[in-house]
Formats: structure tokens, C-alpha cells, sequence
């Protein structure tokens, strides 16, 4: 979308709602309008008409997942345990890493999805894809825009890509102490030449991100499991200032662990996410 | 021992061959002259008759262990799993975690032999407390010195105190990936009087020192689960430059990881030592 011409043909053919987004330096939200009606494109377009855009339609889904793949100079892959990710205004809130009810099936779809791009980019590092896992698609209801079947969102994958991250991210944090490798020792690994390390999870991990204000630190430590990361920066609304990773040997263990760090700060609930098996 | 008389007199107590050491900033075999024959005492104060020296016995022992304990400002106490330790001309090469063969009772011993030290001293941080398990009494056969049956060591507890280190322990950097919280954490924990990690060890690790030159790092790190943590020193004969932790879920999984770092680097073998069990 480079005019507002652009504009008002990608309305006609995606529909409403659709998200109006900067093509660059975006995050958590920031140089992104949701245009929910024909109305709100002319202050879309006077609010953000000054930088490239892209516009993007709605997509039902189930729920978001991420894949942190690798790629070294020689071309050697590797790939992170899926993760599925919760999001609040536009922030990422909670990530679950291994992504409960992960079939063998789902990680090869998503990790063949990241090899493909790994590939097409010649890339060496770290890159995050953030994926949607969407209902089949006869479920689909899309409001507007072209039918589904003209759409490739009808392959038999469950899978959309949603938007990639060229670096370490934020849904990756939990590898620090949840996976064999960090996902950043995992970038420094490739990027300086040197072999990639195991991705196995270690145990079941869910990394909460602080933001806007932290919960008391001794209340955080207490939790078994419990590691607190502070990035040393000054509090204030809708700021990631932290993270916490709980990482236990058992699922339910996980839980209950979880629900106490929880009860320390808000949180969105997990029985609001409907899983696809 | 402060004089050379006293050097005399306590060698005629616990015979020979002894260890006469500075009391103070002794480490990784420094500071320590071993007494073999009579002669030796003369030279051996000649070359530390500055220092305040302690003089020690020798202990047949069956092999090496360390606890690294914590405890914080309200006396609250944690323990990490026992680890075995092997040495090479005075300087620790090999740690294994948890300790192969480590009863509940032997765990239970050591804790309670830290928890001593640490209430003693009124400590707070992490403390390391190196260990001779022992023979059983009727097995030793002390050339010189007093009958076993006058010692301390007569006790049916099968663990000797040989030295205790304030602070984080070269035998407890497995920590950093081989358990829930690392030492460098718990000792900041108890510091900042936060409450104490949880200290359970995930699978099985061993720490290999470097001394001396580095291997191919590139070699060490295609070893699945191997960690590497270099120091950036210059190398030079008896250095510690670097360790690598190699972490397994399995202990059979590990004693392969293993041998293929102990291709890589010279180190002690296993098969040297006798476990009692």
C-alpha cells in the first residue's frame, strides 16, 4: 500500500476488518490500525501514510504459534520446539513452549515452513515465524473478500505464517532455561561458524512477560522452578520491563506453578484459547 | 603450625607423608608441600615458614566429593546433589553430578555435616564443602601417627571433611546447566536475601576443566548437550582457561558425550577410581 488509491482497492478486495501496518520497525503493536470500518481508512491513511504499509485481512484462527529455527553458513538447519503464544493488546503476554498438543505432524509443517524460508533468504542466524494454526477450512467464515477455496489458506496445512522476526524473540526467551541450547547461543553459534546446538526441550516451560510494572521479586523466586529476568528498565504502561520463565518436569506441575505466578500479576487466561489435536 | 618446632612436633603426632599448606589463598595445589621423608621438613619451611601453615595427615579415602550449600539471612538452608570429583597433580579435571552411586543416606550425611558449617559460621551465600568418602574404620591401615580408634574419622559416618571454600566452587559450575538454579544465582539469592532456588539437578552432567590450552571449540560444541564457558585468559601450563558441562537425560547418554570431550582434551579416566556404594 504506497497510496491511498492502493488503499482503497485492498479494502475492496481483502474487506473489513483488515489491519493497515507499517512494512518496517514495527512491534507489539506500535504502527498498526485496525480499519473496522470503510470510514476509518482516510484516518489510517492520515495517521501512518507518511511510511510504506501493507494491509492484511483477518484470518480466523485457533491459535498462534511460533517455530525459532537456525541456519548456519554451511546451510545446517535447526528448529525449536513449537510454542503457542497469548497476546493482549497486541503484546505477547504468555508463551508455552513445547505448544501443548503438538503433534509429530504439526512440527514437521511448521519446520517445513521455516526451511523454506530459511532457504529462500540464504539466511545465517536465528529467525522467528509467528504462524497461525487455523480450523479446517470448511469451517472458515470469512465476512467479506474472495472465498476460501481461491485463497491459499485452503491447502490441506494448518498452518499460515503470519509475520517473521529476522533475530532471537521474545517467544523464544524460554530456551534460556527450557531448551538444551538458548536461542541465543543458538545465533552466536551460527553467525561465528560454529556447530548448532540440541533444540530439545528441556522439561515443559511458560515464559510471562512483565510489562508495565514488576511483581515483587521475592514473591516471584519463591515459586520453584521460577527464573526472573530483569532488562534494567525504567517501568511504565505497556513496556516490557522482564520476563519470568517457569520450567517443570511435568505438565500439571507446570500448571500449578504457572497459576502462582498468575495470582503476582495479571495474565490472560489459557481457557479462552481453543485447541486444535 | 608456627614454628619449626611445631612442625616437628606434629609430624612426630601424625607421621609421614603429611601435607604442610599455608592456612590462607592457597588453591588448585598451590601454597602445599608434601612431606615424604624427615628431611623434607626443613625444606618445606624454608620455602613457607612466612605464612601461618596448617599441617594435615594423609587419608586413605575411596574418592572426592563436594556438597556446594547455601544459606541466607533468616538461616534458611539449600543443598545441591553431591558431586564427585577428579583430580591431577592438585588441580580438579573432572566433576560428575549428581555423584554416580549417592545414596540417600550419603546425600542426607553431607547435608548434614554443611548445615554444621553453615549455622556455625552464621553463613550467607553459597559455601563449598570438598569431602574424602572413606573407607570403612576396620579397612585403614595408617602407617604412623594414632590408632583410628582415637580419631575423629572412626565414626560410622563414612565422610571427611577435607576443606571448605566461602563461596561459589569450581566442582559446582555444573549448576549452570545441569541444575534448576546455578550457583551464581543462589549465592546472589541468599545475598539479597530472596528466597533460595530450587537446587535439583536436570539429568545428569559432567564439568571438564581446561587447563592449560583450549580445544577446537567447533569440536567441542558438535557434542550434543555440550555447554562451553570460556574465560578469556591466555592459556599457560596449569590454567584454568575454560570448563565444558556436558548434560544428559540418561547417565549412559552422558558417559558417551563424555568420552567423545575426553577424546578432544586429556583427562583422568573413571576406571582409576573405586566407588563405595
Amino acid at each position: 500500500v504506497d497510496t491511498q488509491a492502493d488503499l482503497d482497492a485492498a479494502i475492496a478486495q481483502i474487506g473489513l476488518p483488515a489491519v493497515l501496518k507499517t512494512r518496517r520497525l514495527g512491534y507489539d503493536g506500535k504502527g498498526q490500525i485496525i480499519l473496522r470500518e470503510p470510514a476509518d481508512a482516510a484516518t489510517a491513511w492520515a495517521a501512518l501514510g507518511d511510511a510504506p504499509l501493507i494491509i492484511e485481512g483477518f484470518v480466523p484462527f485457533a491459535r498462534e504459534l511460533s517455530i525459532l529455527a537456525a541456519r548456519d553458513h554451511n546451510g545446517e538447519t535447526a528448529f525449536f520446539p513449537l510454542v503457542e503464544n497469548h497476546h493482549r493488546d497486541g503484546i505477547l503476554r504468555l508463551s508455552l513452549a513445547p505448544a501443548p498438543g503438538t503433534t509429530r505432524a504439526l512440527q514437521a509443517a511448521a519446520e517445513r515452513i521455516a526451511a523454506r524460508a530459511l532457504a529462500a533468504l540464504e539466511y545465517v542466524g536465528v529467525l522467528a515465524i509467528e504462524l497461525f494454526q487455523v480450523p479446517r477450512a470448511r469451517d472458515w467464515g470469512l465476512g467479506a473478500g474472495r472465498a476460501i477455496s481461491q485463497s491459499p489458506v485452503s491447502s490441506p496445512q494448518p498452518l499460515l505464517v503470519n509475520e517473521m522476526a529476522p533475530r532471537v524473540h521474545n517467544s523464544g526467551h524460554w530456551t534460556i532455561e527450557g531448551a538444551e541450547t538458548s536461542q541465543f547461543e543458538q545465533h552466536l553459534r551460527a553467525v561465528l561458524g560454529l556447530p548448532l546446538g540440541t533444540t530439545t526441550a528441556r522439561g515443559f516451560s511458560a515464559m510471562v512477560n512483565l510489562i508495565g510494572a514488576l511483581p515483587d521479586p521475592a514473591a516471584v523466586l519463591a515459586i520453584p522452578g521460577a527464573h526472573l529476568h530483569l532488562y534494567g528498565k525504567q517501568p511504565r504502561a505497556g513496556r516490557k520491563v522482564g520476563h519470568v520463565t517457569i520450567r517443570a518436569d511435568a505438565r500439571g506441575e507446570l500448571e500449578e506453578r504457572l497459576a502462582r505466578v498468575q495470582s503476582l500479576i495479571e495474565l490472560p487466561q489459557l481457557g479462552n484459547v481453543s485447541h486444535i489435536e
